[in-house]
């Protein structure tokens, strides 16, 4: 099997085989490894564990280590397989046997886990600002095109009356059942999963609710085993709750996509947010709302990627958790940049205040008339086969003003209700 | 083409390609289409759109109605399409032209977004049940089994000592997430999307606020084009949190049949709980803790049907939303009868006592040895090489005892704390 | 527990649990069943394991039992826990001891496999005699409208000239794609895995060649637990294929769907092929393509469903591989019969012959234009320039003809070729 | 909405936010870029629409870039928003006009479609070499180690007895099917998509059976619309072809992590190819097989992303096409990487020749035993009874020998049978 006869070569192969791009994906992890450390030390002096000059000198260090973690100039060389060996090796190379008593009472295992819980708590606190902004976008521009009427359909095939209001305030109301989801996933990582060290705990005698509480975790997981299992459960949360809100991006773009087609013409864009083409003079590409409907799209497949990584496995650490990283990093990374783009497409478009003089649109408005008619003592049946009968002779006319007034409807958004609805669940 | 030249042949594949499964499907809908029927009724008479005569006749029937559903008897013959249209046939034939007048400003779609909402509400409600159910016996099981140790794994190799009390508290502790998930999503299903007609509401006054409150809605769900749009979203968010606590029971499926080879033989199952071969007369096979994790894993699939009948379609009702139910409604069961199977396994399992007398589990003890030379003031370097030279010469010796104090470990199982958290969840 | 102290009723949750909907879906496993116990016993006379006569009353018993099995009546009755057990029975029922034999050198798990995939190879065949119908109809289509002119769209936006001979032939060629994949499925069932018992193979003296050829196989699945590894890989292959051609089909359902609405307008559906609304007097959806498109849909979520529930279990038989037949055979028949609705549906549809009329399709023309220029000498940017300008000014007039003649474009359908490439690979 | 009021920050956001890593991942796509123009260049010569001596200056200069982008010093600078305006930009630098009509009777769609599909065939023929060595290596393997028996276990209990010369051999014949579906995706990326320009072709008179021919594709992609739907379809077919040995490396890797459990210890892996704990002195981990297991269970979910990105879109191009790149090409390398690593851990492993001299494993004989009984006349009934009598009794001993002869059981491999099966599908 000649592949492998080449000595130093395989090792290399072997090398980047098991590390893989760790050592780039760790970057985003490093603050969080630091700031864990730093509630390690010092939980293990008041344990007295570490003598209280030990845990002084490792807490200065480190944080001088933070510093540098948050700066650009910071990256693990080769030498070191992953972030928490860098870190380590950093505060060893400063304090010698000192820094070696870090790593009494936990292992690699709880690091990891501690580091992407205080990641994910960050992060969905990120998220959940944006969608904040979103959301108030959506209902201003929701506010100043309220009496913009647009068409609605079912089947893809022209139904009743829509508006601008009921479109973007559609969207800022979905929006709250993807914070509820997102505050779900936020209540599962909040708790402290730090002294489960490889799994099974330790017959050090730590104090597990001081770091949670320097740490500031709402809550420990407490079972060491429970704590172990958590890795790539709550990846997995977060990644559902993500999904949920890629979903609705997703399905907004979408929307777009189709509206800013000539056949539908209901929103443009201006000319600096689309690309032309290079043969083609009159062309004029939303792919900003493509790319935020693929990226959402890549995103709803996470759940599935990290549900495949830990299926059917028994309970215990196996090495390739590792690789759930791989997918998580970047996906968050994607779905804040879909809701900043989301946010500077609907800025930037320019809503046409004059869809519905065209006639194909004159059928919206049949259901208002048969209404109108039964409201007026016609039995339903009855009016149903005058409408029918009109717009069979194509004598049928759409009146002149529509009045719906109902909880949510075009004449009565309830913007105020919808407002008070996501404060409650902020 | 002579497929379709057939006449009559051809129309019963589009009659069946059409509706499908779907009066079979819509049974478990029955009873909450009526209890949505009686309470749009009732709002009806309280703005005038019926009399108060009306209203009351189509209450009775409707409570006649759904006395039947709930009954065995009741069946949708192939008459009817659906669920609704049998009901609304039902009310009429009694009730002549005053039964007519129920459909007066909804319309099907609105019928079957209440009708499933209502049905998940009252179906997370018993997953929250029987979760519970098995919280409990597992934290009687690990109080039970606290003492007995179990070698614990990481990577599949044996590393340190585990217990049957973190074991079976471990799952315990998990299904805390699951519940914390299982709210969200009944949340999210906990909001009145009666009133939004075809998806873009209507001219009738009606008062969204009353069918809310008859039918003990948390909140309205406002906007009507959102209202349309949580359809498929809300069995999506349901279906993410089933997913997940099939994600808890599958991996303590795995763990079991794992436990119960021979060559672990941790635990095992009476005679009446296994299976045995027709050719090979010494087999007990553990079939149903293998069905629970198959039956989990495919419930785990779940979510990604969904997302592909859903995505990348516009607002606005599409007809394969009626396709959401097939795959829903089975899960639905299925999870239920998993959590039940899942408890009654447990319930019977023996536990084997003896494990750790095997000598290959001696090495589990090295950790706590090395850290017990630590204590004794030997740096940890120096301490592992001192045992690992002990393994290599194959003197080391395990401890006679263990003790692992801190929360969430072998002798500090926090039985208590993790009852209290999930209380504060429920 | 309360759940679980009820007796009976508990037993007959056990049951149903574990038997599941088995007795169903076995029903379509029969005939094939069947036909491998015929085998089967031919092969024990043949090696001498059954005496001549035996295996000649075995193989008369089993034929009428065959054709039983094709009829209506067949059922499998709640005494039995699957179809093997039912047909074992039958036989011993009618010939005693003798029947008893018919289970010698075999096994539950190669009766399941050798049945699933007979199954499989005659369902690939109906598939693609299917995907030729549909094939063959696609071209007539294609030859019959190659001069009506479709506007063609890149990001959704306006963007060239196509033509229905382009479209309806594009699905065609694609469907040489799908068969060829389909084609590998085939190959990959169309091997015999009778013989290999629990998956370990036996010590009788078995000819396993003389099966595989009287089952028609062409080849032997040798290995017995590459044979036994073979179920949920083969159910796996089959669902990759039917996913392409679903995904096909959805694609076709998705463009129609998007045609018949009024903007586009592209395409239409008689009124006895559409539904109309309880409320809205002028719909009429095409609820045919929407529900082709769904069905496709879910048919794609059936390769992940099957890796969920073998993926990661180590070889050999477990028990839940019985689930893998659930989502199998539906999907099965669902594509079967979208197939043949699209069939119904496209020999149907009315095409709109002056689609382009519409002046917002002009600027189809711009590139034709250009080359145009280009093709008289005038400089690309230069040529580019000029549209640009006139398309600036509003001065933009297509061209009265446009011819597209290279090989696959407007003017140059390439049909004999397409289907060529289609015989070449049937 | 502060976030997009910074001027220059945002352009750059919305610029990293369209161009993505495009830059790195096309570096892949490079060579095929110049291929694809160099066939390019010589069709217009030979049709005219380019002189000789352009298309002759043009190749020579595309030869040179040929050599540069197969070096490491070839990259894709900020300047360009991918390889394909790179290319074209050195041609200009070197060529001025003439370098500038490479780009008639094409456009960027063809471009990268060519590319890819030429990409995704050399790809597909690396991975054949690699399941060929291994292949091999897993029949030699078979062959040496064919004498050594190993417990054969269904529901994870202990059944019948198996031989590490069936399970090495088991993945080589199951490689075969992988083999075959991988050839269904080479025949399908096997077609020329040059000459469909944006999707609908073009008025130029470009012979496209002459790129077909030079860059030796099988055949034309006739129609255009075909040609440009095979956009994600090729690449999910590959990745299903992917899945599938992905699938075969996953279950191997599974097997080996339970087999080199401490309770199992059937094969052991030398110190150098395990990693070691830094707390537990006894740990031996076999990361190898862990990463292998769930880097090839990540690609197993790369058809679902790649369907999310393309389902339900209606034909032509759509931006999001370019993500299809950032899934596919990691995906290729690390499965590539997996069949490599797999032969390397197959070589180094150590057998266990005892592993039957265990006592729990004498349950394993008893279908022999019975069987033996059988033949010597004994009803097997009667036989069952006397077998399970004595296991009850503990009065069982498993027979000296064994002897399975038929095709593809433990004393049959049929190795010749199986590599000449690959042999014919290679």
């Amino acid at each position: 099997m000649k592949l492998w006869d080449k000595g130093i070569a395989t090792d290399q192969k072997i090398e980047n085989f098991t590390v893989g791009n760790d050592r780039e994906l760790d970057l985003v992890l490093a603050r969080y490894d630091v700031l864990a450390s730093i509630a390690h030390a010092k939980m293990l002096a008041k344990t007295g564990l570490l003598k209280e000059q030990e845990a002084t000198d490792i807490v200065l260090v480190l944080e001088d280590i933070l510093q540098y973690c948050n700066s650009k100039s910071f990256t693990i060389d080769t030498d070191f397989e992953d972030v928490h060996s860098k870190i380590e090796f950093m505060l060893i190379e400063k304090l010698g046997a000192t820094g070696k008593k870090i790593h009494m009472a936990r292992s690699r295992n709880d690091q990891v886990l501690v580091a992407v819980h205080l990641y994910l708590k960050t992060e969905i606190g990120e998220l959940k600002n944006l969608i904040t902004e979103l959301f108030e976008l959506l209902l201003v521009l929701a506010e100043k095109y309220q009496d913009v009427l647009l068409p609605g359909y079912t089947h893809m095939q022209i139904a009743m009356p829509s508006s601008f209001g009921l479109w973007f305030s559609a969207y800022a109301e979905s929006l709250i059942d993807d914070i509820i989801v997102l505050n779900a996933a936020l209540q599962v990582v909040d708790q402290n999963p730090l002294g489960s060290a490889a799994g099974y705990g330790s017959s050090f005698p730590i104090d597990r609710m001081h770091t949670t509480q320097s740490l500031k975790f709402s809550t420990l997981k407490y079972n060491v085993v429970a704590a172990q299992m958590s890795r790539g459960k709550s990846e997995k949360t977060a990644a559902f709750a993500m999904s949920s809100i890629a979903a609705t991006l997703s399905k907004m773009a979408t929307d777009a996509c189709l509206y800013l087609c000539q056949n539908f013409d209901f929103i443009r864009l201006p000319g600096h947010l689309t690309t032309g083409s290079s043969i083609m003079p009159h062309k004029k590409n939303p792919d900003l709302f493509e790319l935020i409907r693929g990226k959402c799209n890549k995103i709803q497949s996470l759940p599935y990627e990290l549900t495949l990584l830990t299926n059917n496995l028994p309970s215990g650490y196996h090495r390739e958790f590792q690789l759930l990283k791989e997918g998580l990093f970047p996906a968050v990374e994607n779905l804040k940049s879909c809701l900043e783009m989301t946010c500077y497409a609907l800025q930037n478009i320019e809503v046409n205040t004059s869809i519905l003089k065209d006639s194909k649109y004159k059928h919206l408005f049949t259901v208002d008339t048969l209404n109108e008619l039964v409201t007026r003592g016609i039995p339903f049946r009855d009016a149903y086969k005058i409408v029918a009968e009109q717009i069979e002779k194509g004598t049928y006319t759409a009146p002149e003003a529509i009045s719906h007034t109902h909880e949510g409807s075009i004449n009565n958004l309830c913007l105020d209700e919808i407002r008070q609805k996501m404060q409650a669940v902020l």
